[in-house]
């Protein structure tokens, strides 16, 4: 567990680590703004403690200890609670939760596991770099938010970057883990999604709600983080499609393989069965069979046979199956 | 038919199990919160003299006895009336109905086998563990619908194990039952699906009512509460849809498999079938056949018949079959 | 064509049957509610002055003769028009029209065909059971509307006892009617489902619409009501789901018959090609074959044979296909 | 280009046709109400002089000429603008545009053809049969419209009527065109769905609206026009969920055919080829073969050969194979 | 990058083109309407400048010079900010990001490659065309959307009319880059409907707007705008369906080819097979086979293959194979 906090305002900008809530707290400083940062909160005590400082509610102090969170914007009386799943596309596209309570003055942020999704954020703020330190609160869980959105168009565009591969292995018939790695691919997708249509209906109640926690000036911010958010889910509706299109084509690609093979046998068998036939009549032992004894009935089977194959390979000519 | 009331309020804490409705009566108390349970509601006329004594509505006494009830919140004159449906992961996931009515100081539970769902909440009474004792009737309304809920997730959580089962068996063609036990994993979901939806809308309407039976106390709870019907829902469509790819898989496996059963009995056939026709050429009986007096003529036939079947297998290696 | 008319007070009640319209509104009494049913409504006259005498709008009037109409419940000035689908399980589930014309104490029902739907209403009205005799006529509009909805039920139950009959079916690949017993199966799912949804909405709109024609006091039987239809409608999804469940494993049992079918071919073709060509090798009659000669010759050709045939059987182990 | 108009009030009605604006406006009567009719607007100038006439906005001018419009209902200052979309079953189930003008007097009608769908209203005007002299243009604009929707029907009826026979077509295997002609089936229904479905939304939201144009008399006409165009819908998609059985039906049939195919050839395959072995096997020339010269070695042969086919045959029949 | 700047007023109108910005903003006029276009706006800082010159917000800026935006409609303080995707049809349907910022007499439009959308519109300011003289800037901006909205239906058209090809194609099973080029035209569809769909819901969202950037005038411009782009989407949506048409009837077309080719096999080898065992067993050397040494047997021998393949022939008719 990690504790660290940084305080700023237009003039100035500092950051410490810390190893107990006594030490964290006493680096805070009532001017200014303030962000508490938990990495991987795993001793639920001083969550709770840290929670009661600022007056949390035990139901968040639970949303933030349960990883199986689902994405949610809570309005509480003395602060207003957000919920995200981050993408770690270096852990396999894991979901990781990542909780938010801004007060009016103060952001604390809970990272399931130790990340540099916000290390931007900070050195903007310690190096006062954009408009950050001449903002509130509110801009900063903004930020906050938006790195983690951001994140999601880093992973959907790695997935897809992957499509037009899939695209050409669709049409390799012997490409046996083809379906699977689809099936994969699915899965990743359907976690993306899982991190981004909860998010997407979350800012959508919050642009409508009248909230004192995200001010006026916010507006377009949070819309064009919205837009973000519509923009992932429908990336990732567009991969869906893109992706059933590649099953068809890889259905379709199997089936006529299927159909060539069965052609290529059908005409080999058809041809020669008959002919077959043949040579087992004059491989017969019957001692009374007049044609083996006429001196051009070898070369006259020959010419029966070649006729046959002929009208066999004019047929499958005329159905147009060669 | 099992009787039981609890009472409860601040300072104290009794429970008693009783066999006549007047017995169940004579034990309640005016001050603090009682809780009637009704285990298997077997004897309709019982029932009805309780609910008479509470004035609860004879349609709402139908629905406690008909076991076939869609999960659904109404509110009354005197009281709030919740069905639900519990998943009971011991009997085969069988729907059990549980009925509540909640009146400002009793709570009436109706259970329609006998069951534990409610063994923590009655230990976290009489233990005065948590707030639950100095709360109101709703909160425990609350915590016995939460108890309801927490099931669906046990329940998930174990089928949601048996989905990687499923995953690793889709690529074994020589499963049979794998279909007739994905669809009876479809049916448990279903069941779910049944229990769980209903909930969810009977939630989000109790939410927008401005009910005097669901204090304002109650709100974020009852927000929490609604999140993880939400959160149960999506879980159960993640599953359908992931169900979906192992159906997909599977499909392809055996289509896969078939495909390659086709290519070896036609590499074998077309190799053999011309050869077979010319050994049964050299087997006729024509008297006069002159290459089967020539002495190299057998080694020559072998050197076609290898000739062909090279030509074969070069064919095949070109079309990419073997 | 077929009229009767029933007239009933809390007090007393009493049941005639009419030939002509002067004959049935002369036993009509000013004093309590009035019922009156047409059965098999085939003389649009008649019907027409029935309406007239009621001030029903000539729309009305062609919805009544019409039996092709969906479901609705309409708003009039004089009354609440309510046309209902009933389906009639002796009949091979087809829809019977049923309409109902609710004014403030007159009840006039039209049945398409002659049926018993409302037997048990005109026992109860007749015999005093329940609380029918004591409420208005909305209340006995409510029944009406009720036992329709109760056959839905009987209806969806028989159905769905039939499913599990489908499954079983499912997995007898030689079953070969099955397809067209699941299509004629989910049409009558589609029949029910055309008289239900309509209805539903029907109600929904019904319960927000502040209408003089149903009273306060019906709210509840409404609200029941309309808990009803949801309920029915969700049953058709879910048969409709489970059929699609057994569409599948019969698709799959089928796939994985031809599948061992196209494995038995395969296995004693790709065995025995292969010897047969080798005992046609030996029955060419060329006159120099070394082979032919040697005294051990044809036992070794067996072993031959027989060594092919073993690897071929160890090929197949091998892959998995024995 | 047919220009006509029609004038009627209570007392009279009068019918004319025109060659020339000047000429039709000529006609044109202060009191009472005026149709004006054009067929096949085919001369832009006319029709645009004909619109500044009744003051009809530009964009208004440029729908009635385009004929890819969209059915839809539009309120501009001086008049109602209603488009339809017009199934014509003589031509191939074509759409033709309708396009209504409805100002307080006033009803200007233009089809993109001649046609006949509203000889029936002249005839009603002209004969004063039914209500309709004694209404308001409104009553006029709804009947136009409901002669549209009436045609609906018909080719929905004559669609319906022909879904029986594809269900028997389905199960005929050797149907190669089924496919084909269910699509063109399909493309029919999405005609009528392209104006039916716009349509729908249009009167609920015309129904909405507060609108001058149409009368609170029309109320109850409008909701039934409405429900005729949900009806229409609701039978367009049962139509397609029929299709989509048949579609179901006919595939399973011909994969049952193509399994029984598969099963003969197998049979037959399966027994003959051991033996034709073992002839073979006998057909070899060795020198030294004991069995060659043994006098009841060939009913010996046939009696193994007898055996290994009934020992195949009995292998079938247990795997219920025939 | 490219510059031009257009000015017009009921009286005149005029057109430069600018390297620079102060250039450009020197040709500026404050009466009448401006129109500042840029084309591939590559140089962010020169669009900073610009859009500080107009006060745009920079999250606005930001949306400009990404050309990965989705289509939207946002209200600013001091302006109307609208994004939109243009599909080209020559450069192989890419989406091309144009935006457009309108203020109460500006209209800057961003295009993201050099284009000819908007030729159309400067003709008709520089010739005095139409009304667009004589309205505001909004109806210029309605213009440019309308220009953008009409490239659409030209795609679409030249998309529809290849789908009749695709009909005849489906039924010739050889055309093995039919699938591929089904995808590729539905990934055209997802193209066209990734820029229509948006676009509508702005519009939706703008007309229900109070906006003062769009006057009252412009309304039913808006709509007919709105209309079009409905029609746009349904367009879509309908080849989406009859491209599925396309591929229902090409599989059916392709299996029915397989069955084809499947039944000759059969037929062909049920024929020969039986008779091929039979020339066999009268080629096998016994020393004691009676029928070889009788005159008549080897014509017998034939009489009796005869009569296998008539009685097969007969089976195959009797189940409709041939």
């Amino acid at each position: 567990m990690n504790l660290s906090i940084i305080g700023y305002d237009p003039i100035g900008a500092w950051m410490k680590k810390a190893d107990t809530l006594d030490e964290l707290l006493s680096y805070r400083n009532s001017a200014g703004i303030t962000w508490i940062n938990v990495e991987s909160p795993d001793r639920p005590a001083l969550v709770q403690s840290l929670a009661e400082f600022f007056r949390v509610h035990p139901l968040t102090v639970e949303d933030i200890l349960d990883p199986g969170q689902r994405p949610k914007i809570e309005e509480f009386d003395d602060y207003l609670f957000i919920t995200l799943k981050a993408v770690c596309p270096s852990a396999g596209l894991e979901l990781e939760q990542i909780s938010i309570v801004l007060t009016m003055d103060t952001v604390i942020t809970f990272q399931e596991r130790p990340g540099d999704y916000f290390d931007g954020i900070r050195k903007r703020i310690l190096n006062n770099a954009g408009r950050i330190r001449r903002m509130g609160a509110d801009y900063l869980a903004y930020l906050l938010i938006d790195a983690v959105v951001d994140k999601y168009f880093t992973v959907l565009d790695s997935l897809g970057s992957g499509i037009e591969e899939f695209e050409d292995r669709a049409i390799d018939e012997k490409d046996e883990t083809l379906i699977q790695d689809i099936q994969k691919f699915k899965q990743d997708l359907l976690r993306v999604r899982r991190a981004v249509w909860p998010l997407r209906e979350s800012l959508s109640f919050l642009m409508h709600l009248d909230s004192p926690w995200m001010g006026e000036e916010l507006e377009p911010f949070l819309k064009d983080l919205y837009d973000h958010t519509v923009q992932a889910a429908e990336t990732v509706e567009t991969y869906r499609e893109l992706m059933a299109g590649v099953m068809e084509v890889n259905l379709s690609a199997v089936s006529n393989r299927m159909n060539k093979v069965m052609k290529v046998l059908t005409i080999i068998s058809t041809i020669f069965i008959p002919l077959t036939f043949i040579v087992g009549v004059y491989g017969m032992n019957f001692r009374f069979m007049p044609e083996l004894e006429i001196s051009w009935a070898y070369p006259a089977a020959w010419g029966l046979m070649t006729l046959i194959a002929l009208g066999m390979l004019i047929f499958f000519k005329r159905r147009r199956w060669m």
